[in-house]
């Protein structure tokens, strides 16, 4: 990598705003007015502060209203990765190769998103939690500090699948509190809450809210048993 | 976004036709002989009338019959896109980043394709279709009008998984109606039918038809309900 | 594509060597010392012998002992593909649009990598073996010769899901023996082995062990019938 004064294909947008020590790769793209903090990497290809586009011949005002994107410091923007204006990232984060991150998204201290993860707009992530590989988190979702989503899960919000009015003042995405863990291939049904600590299984799929410290398995996913204790946050 | 002789990075091949108003990304690259719609954007990284690759010293014929892909007026091609020739793209349709369409598609007006979807070869898709996040839609599959493919769907269309010699006149994809709707996750069987204005809930392991205007859940889906009338296209 | 002298964009290492014949698209960057056999083609932005990034400010010590990457002859890497340093790939492979394939691993000849497929470090694949678009191989992995994995397949090697310090000795991805097939979005937990010719359905929740040459299907995954004696590999 290299300094953003060396960096070949660097295209950099107007006011944007580049800390001290920040390494960037190959083609990498930073769009108008984006903070990245001190000590960050953005890796080859990656393409971060990205606004929606409106189509050329679009009347719609542009949506002038968001907020450059802020990336915190010794955070690492993975090959290829496309982050949103509108959202801010913490510090000492990792996003993984490919991965996207949306608009209006708050995404904590020391969180990882992995690997061709997709966030989408309106979500709220806390610290320390972990987005395992390729998992779909859903627009308008909250995910509390030290939650950790395995690989490929499935997040929703959208029970009438874009039928009916009343389904847009419905739309919601799950609730996952402190500390829960979801499975590689749960898949998490509208607006449902994994309570605090609990654990959904491999391959579960979650129609009704997960009890606190609680192990749900199964289509649909019912309560096998208590998450043991060793495994509880306060014995790591 | 820059005009085409403005845009960094621009990679434009022989024979290209750009329409009026087309805005660019960085580093776009746009193949030979496409044809580009007047007002249409391409997003940073976007790769569009890729020709498949044979080995360099393979004996293989090029594949010189693929038509160049030709994008509608007005659709957006969103960052990293990869979409390959012998394909056509309607007016007003959305590809979202990191998505990939192939060869001999025929996709309809106002259609969108979400973030990280991939449409397989061969494959028709109606008019203001949507299919979300990171769904797969498999080769030789058709989608008509108004269908709804929620996040992370998966189809498929080959139930001998690489053996035998008549599974190669087997191969399908499925057949989903007009106005059908498949939920988050859902997996659908070689060839499996969807009728009109069916519905699969979310996880649901399909692996045979679904009645039109029913809903089916579970693995192995089984009927549920029927659609209310409400959810229905004529009510909207 | 262009011969490397006359590729646009082309970003070259030091030290990397480029075999006869190799063809390089749009803004392809190759790290140093990355070893390309002669016949290989490299899609547009593809990414090859990338390192793990370090923070700028990490004490850290850069993992000097990753050899650079190799890629065998004839293979073709599509359109932004990531694949790290200290990883073998073999000959007459093909690495579909934007996949990645991690450090340390070991691919054999022949073997298919889909479109958007991840493989994580520390897995090794054997020759022949195929794995379709979006599937996910976890770290850890064996996969062994004429392997199908189909689309969406996911695979898992934490079953403690980031907590506990005896995880750590027990992480271990599943083992696919010789000719099994894993069925569009089956799900793998952690450690688990499946037989040779085994044949998991499509959604299929594999919980335990998959004796040789049987069919297994449901959530969690049970026993269904013997593979059909034309199916076996020796009858192709």
């Amino acid at each position: 990598m290299w300094a953003p004064g060396d960096a070949p294909g660097l295209v950099l947008g107007d006011g944007a705003q580049i800390g001290d020590g920040v390494l960037v790769g190959a083609n990498v793209t930073i769009h108008e007015g984006t903070v990245v903090g001190p000590g960050c990497s953005l890796g080859d290809n990656a393409v971060v502060g990205r606004r929606p586009v409106l189509s050329a011949r679009s009347t719609a005002r542009r949506d002038d209203e968001l907020e450059p994107l802020r990336i915190g410091a010794e955070t690492r923007i993975s090959a290829g990765a496309v982050l949103s204006a509108g959202t801010v990232i913490g510090r000492a984060c990792v996003v993984g190769d490919l991965a996207t991150v949306r608009e209006r998204c708050a995404i904590g201290d020391g969180v990882v998103i992995g690997r061709g993860v997709c966030v989408e707009n309106d979500t709220a992530i806390g610290a320390e939690t972990k987005i395992q590989t390729n998992a779909y988190i859903t627009a308008y979702c909250t995910l509390e500090d030290h939650v950790f989503i395995a690989p490929c899960v499935v997040t929703t919000n959208d029970n009438f699948m874009g039928r009916t009015e009343r389904r847009h003042a419905l739309i919601k995405g799950p609730t996952i509190r402190r500390g829960a863990r979801v499975g590689g291939g749960a898949i998490l049904c509208p607006g449902i809450e994994v309570g605090e600590e609990g654990f959904v299984g491999a391959g579960a799929v979650v129609t009704k809210d997960v009890p606190p410290r609680t192990i749900v398995v199964g289509n649909p996913a019912r309560a096998l048993r208590e998450v043991p204790p060793d495994e509880l946050l306060d014995a790591q």
